[in-house]
């Protein structure tokens, strides 16, 4: 079993942390918010009263955090954890953030012998709570290696995508893709409606034709298709729309800063943006269905 | 076994033709192009030299025409078939034709007591060659009850997919959601490729995540991704661009008559004009993914 | 002075009656709501009971009329005009329609020696009653030429746009265009003043800059930065977003027939339509810079 | 007359350097490339041999450099010009880059007591020539003040956009506008060309219609409708599509940062940038319109 710290306790880094505990590793904790961290500790973390405790003997220094500037702060800001950390631990930051960011923290940590994965998430908080995220990895071969067994106590599908940076990327080219199905399944299923079809018999037929897709699969926009779904809870729960936006213009920072040209992703943060003015930011996000109905 | 009488003898129509020959069907067929009728004379089919002749003591009349002029023409116009098909009879259209047309046709038959279902397919011409074609059908329950069997010998999926006109509406709908997903895993995939991922490994991660759907599982518009798809031949076979535009068009005249804001499915139909306007008309519509390299 | 028969007395069609009555000419009108005859009565006008008295020693027929459909039921319908219309005459359809149902007519007509130009007008309400309407028109030249006295007399700009059909391309090119500058120029300022910019000097900066454009000097979509504008009357008045709407629906299809790309004008369809839908179809067009605000 | 130190002699700082001397300000340059450096002294121009003496006694600095990181670079970085400028002196910097950055570095200036400007402009090369830019302009009213008469010298619109940042907001919403009104005429033109019309014809209905705008009144992307214009030369020389599409991004990046929604900048984006990655990056922005040709 392993030592090891982790950063940033919120919905979704509270439940990773307790099942690291779960597993039997020797987990210290730490959050801004002191209740995070209670919880954390009723679980069986312990925590420490400075970074430099906090992460000493750590061979793993894990951390979920908001943003980029958020990760810089913690690893290379005043007091930074680089000053601290063994050289040869792994650090593996699960937070979404942008490429520039993950390099320039990786080399950082590099030159002092500290070792580190990208390693962002997808599942939410269901899959966060279960055990059953995705991982996608991006790092040297040896250290996602190392990183597996960690990551195997907190999730289900662990990727490596390639070398620094790629997790993100991998991360953001998926979320893009899904944001874009949402979109484009929400659109087709309205054109039947308005054309007189049953949306439970065109979900049905365009899942056994090539139309078909994850959202339609597992997460139909419309009420009432599926059940134990958002659109059938009144957009309640899931994945919101205030997220899909920040990630389809992580997609379009990407997009822009590689020359890449991705119309299908632009048009999708337009209406994710828009809709998240017009007040549903909060909703789950196939809300965006909603869009699309005639008053 | 059934009197079947069969216009329209293209690329699919011919195949379609020749599978209900196979089933054992008694089968006219015509078609403005002796060769092709030529063809089926050889597998087993008979013809005749009048409209009055070819539906003469017919149950079935199937029709697979490139539009709707075709076939109002063809039942409607001057010697149309509306003169000469038994009351009882039923006509089933396979065209993909405008829904306006349909009830149009489908209205004036049933004044003379004549049954009609429209009955688009998808699968393209080894799906109907092989028989595997789904149907995607409107019309009442009764008629499409009559049709099934018929239809079972041309297809593998048969939907009802609702009343007059649905069968088009749905195929509309499917198509469009596939030009969507073509074009929106073509950018996921190149915004990852552009920020050093690998093909191989992204498709691989998408299709266990969010971003999973039909054409990144079994139409991957990146070369050298999967065999045997048109992409790793030069996106040569498959469905052309020219057709991908088509049915996007068709798409869009629909969302203009019923009020409906299509904006993926908008953007989807003009980047695959300017494909075709580029010069790409004819290539297999996965060829979308090269309009998004960068030189 | 000239003998008239005018046909469609709307809020388009009424005032332009009136005008050619005010200009001199022998006017004898039509519409299916008698208050709107009578009101033209009291202009000055005649009408009669019957088409074939009211085309009676005609030399120009004008219509104004709501679609494609009613101008072919009046002119080629049952009692339709053409069988009455004088060899020689002229007819001046005002109505936006598309272009094939113009060069249908038109033809009709040319077999019986009846002469056509095509000429749908811009201008609005407004300019209707002032006689101040554009005219985009679409025939031979000898035609225009004829018909041009007539239209001064209720426009200000008389443009000889091309052959049967022109006057209604040149329309729906230059439709599309305007509902693109003013979905452009509101999420323009909307990008400014979400970023502290005051949207009256942003407007005076872009307008002696290459972003100047029509709807940011005569039409400005934010409330308050021009008076005498729909903007600053809570979007009422103006052009609704309903006939924007449909004005590039039309554009649509007119690029779906000539397999022309048009991803901006697509594009500007979908925000439309999705702003109708959400309940705002009898605002002003410029209402569409609520879209982009954020609440 | 004052003493101004200039960093950044390229196309652009060049000329508006050389406008300076020719004003009769006394002019110290400074130019990575030693050739830019010489051919401003053979104008007039001195330099120095480090940043200290260059900005020794200036009362103004101007900066004309390619991107956000070079600014900082410049002022705040090793040796930054932050440590020589005298309090009281006005810096002025043309540059155009992200607000953020404009912000950062304002800022830290002030604490030394060194006022800032940030000064973008339009007006390309020729207008750097002629003295004729225009000049958008962040900062406080005594800076703008300030700074006006030394604007003068190189443009002849100088705007007060609002404060710090402002300049560049109000440059990046005016250029996103020019590229949303440069690809919508052009797709409005093809659309006329398509079915039928005479570009020049269409144009000047337009351009008298509400479809008037920038474009086509100053820069018509059909070639042969206006002279001296780049669409009449092969698309040579003029603003360049790598520029326009870098113009794009940074409009698309601040809508991302400040969650505004650009649908239709958001596509003018992706279409100039596949138009790049198709190989027409050195050509002028008006290119694009040979998008929407068809073979």
């Amino acid at each position: 079993m392993a030592n090891v710290a982790f950063f940033g306790l919120g919905n979704m880094g509270g439940p990773m942390a307790a099942n690291l505990v779960k597993a039997g590793h020797s987990v210290k904790v730490f959050d801004l918010y002191d209740q995070a961290v209670q919880q954390l500790l009723e679980q069986g973390a312990t925590t420490a009263s400075s970074n430099q405790q906090l992460v000493d003997g750590a061979d793993f220094i894990v951390s979920m955090l908001p943003a980029g500037k958020h990760v810089e702060g913690l690893y290379l800001g005043e007091d930074g954890l680089i000053n601290y950390i063994k050289p040869g631990a792994l650090v593996i930051d699960s937070s979404t953030i942008d490429k520039p960011t993950v390099v320039n923290v990786a080399s950082a940590l590099a030159e002092k012998g500290i070792n580190f994965v990208d390693a962002p998430v997808s599942g939410g908080v269901g899959g966060a709570i279960a055990g059953t995220l995705s991982f996608m990895v991006g790092g040297e071969d040896a250290d996602f290696a190392t990183a597996k067994p960690l990551l195997d106590n907190m999730g289900k599908n662990i990727f490596h995508a390639g070398s620094y940076g790629a997790g993100q990327i991998a991360k953001v080219c998926n979320n893009m893709l899904l944001g874009i199905l949402m979109a484009g399944t929400s659109e087709a299923l309205q054109l039947g409606i308005a054309n007189g079809l049953d949306p439970k018999k065109l979900s049905e037929i365009m899942l056994q034709s090539s139309g078909r897709n994850w959202t339609l699969e597992l997460y139909n926009p419309c009420p009432d298709v599926l059940e134990n779904v958002p659109s059938s809870n009144n957009y309640e729960g899931g994945f919101m729309v205030d997220l899909m936006a920040k990630d389809l213009g992580l997609a379009l920072d990407t997009a822009v800063n590689s020359q890449s040209s991705t119309p299908m992703g632009a048009l999708a943060r337009s209406l994710f943006a828009i809709h998240a003015g017009q007040g549903n930011g909060k909703k789950d996000f196939s809300s965006i269905f909603k869009m699309f109905d005639k008053e």
